[in-house]
C-alpha cells in the first residue's frame, strides 16, 4: 500500500473545505486549484496579491509552485497546467506574464502541456491555475 | 500490455456517447464527470435527483464514488475531485454539503485535491464532479 | 531520473505560450488543449478548420491525435478526454460527431471516460480538446 501524503505548505490559506492544497501518492503529485491569494496572515481573511492579472497571476504560480516544490518536485516535473482565466481579452497578457516567469525558472526539461479556458471565478479573482506533475 | 477496463456501475444511466463512466488501467482510475442522475430506470429519460445543491450534489459524490468502487477503488484513493458549479453563490453552501459527506465517508488518509470552476452546464443540473484516483 | 518529452507534431502551429502540445513521461502522456486550427502554413496566422462546430471537431479530434501518434499512443491508450463547448445548444450535435469519428477508429479497447462542461474560449472557437493517455 502507497499512502496519499497531503501537500501543505506553511504560507498557504486554510483551504476552504475538506480539500488539500496538494496530495502525492507514489510517482504523482496533484496541485489543487490554486489562486492568487497572498501568504496566510493569522486572523486576517485570504487577500489576493492585488487587483491586476500580473500581480495575481505571479501570486497564483508562486502558490502552485510551493505546493510542487511542498512534494519535492519542481516546475520541471510539471506535466499539464491547467490555467483558469475570466476574461479572454486576458489572454494576451497571460501569455507574456507566463513566458516571463517560465523564462526565469530556467527548465531544463520540457515545458508542461497547458490548457486555458475561460470560466467564472469569486469576485475579486481573475485567475486560478492547477497542476499535474510525475516526479523522477 | 495493459488493458483499460470500462468501469460501469449497474445504476449508472447509458453515457450520451461513446464514453465511458470510469476506466483503470494500470493504477489509474478515471471517473468520468458525473452529474446528479437517480439510478438508471428502465424507459426513463435520465432525472437528477431534485432540484436543489444539496440533492444534486450528494447524487453526484454517490455516482462518482460507484464509478471509484466499481474500479475497486474508494475516496482514499482519489487525487483530484473537479467541481463544476453554474453559479458563483452555491460556493459556501456546496463546501458545508461537501464536508459533511467527507466527514460521514471517515477518510483514513489525506483528502484529495480540488479544483472548483464556474461553468454553463444543461438545463436543470447545477453540479458536475470527476474525480482522480490512484490505486494503492 | 525519467525525462519529461515534448510532443510536438510538424502540423501542428507554435504555441502561444512556453508550453507544450503534448508531454510525455514514463508511461503517462498528456496533451495539451487543442483547437480546431487547420495544419500550420508558414507566414499564416493560426486559422480555425471551418466556422461549424462539425468541421471544428473533427480537425480538433485531429490535433489531439497526431499528438497522441506523436508519443507511440493511440486513442486506445487515452483515459481521459476533456471537451469544452461554448454552447450548451451543441451538446447532442457533439455526440453525433464523437460517436460517429470513434466508430471509424475502430477502438480496440474501452472509450475512455470523458468530462463536457460549457465555457468561454477565443472569438471563432467552439470546441477545445485536451486528454490524459496512459501508455501500455
Amino acid at each position: 500500500m502507497t499512502d496519499k501524503t497531503a501537500l501543505t505548505p506553511a504560507t498557504h490559506t486554510t483551504p476552504p473545505a475538506k480539500f488539500s492544497h496538494g496530495v502525492k501518492k507514489g510517482n504523482l503529485l496533484q496541485v489543487a486549484g490554486q489562486v492568487g491569494f497572498l501568504p496566510a496572515a493569522e486572523g486576517q481573511a485570504p487577500t489576493p496579491a492585488g487587483p491586476t492579472l500580473r500581480e495575481q497571476t505571479l501570486q497564483t504560480l508562486a502558490n502552485v509552485k510551493a505546493v510542487l516544490e511542498e512534494g519535492g518536485a519542481s516546475w520541471d516535473d510539471a506535466m499539464m497546467i491547467r490555467v483558469y482565466l475570466t476574461d479572454v481579452a486576458h489572454f494576451a497578457e497571460l501569455n507574456e506574464i507566463y513566458d516571463a516567469y517560465f523564462q526565469e525558472q530556467g527548465l531544463k526539461q520540457a515545458p508542461a502541456a497547458r490548457t486555458t479556458v475561460y470560466v467564472g471565478l469569486p469576485p475579486g479573482l481573475l485567475i486560478e491555475i492547477d497542476a499535474l506533475a510525475v516526479l523522477s
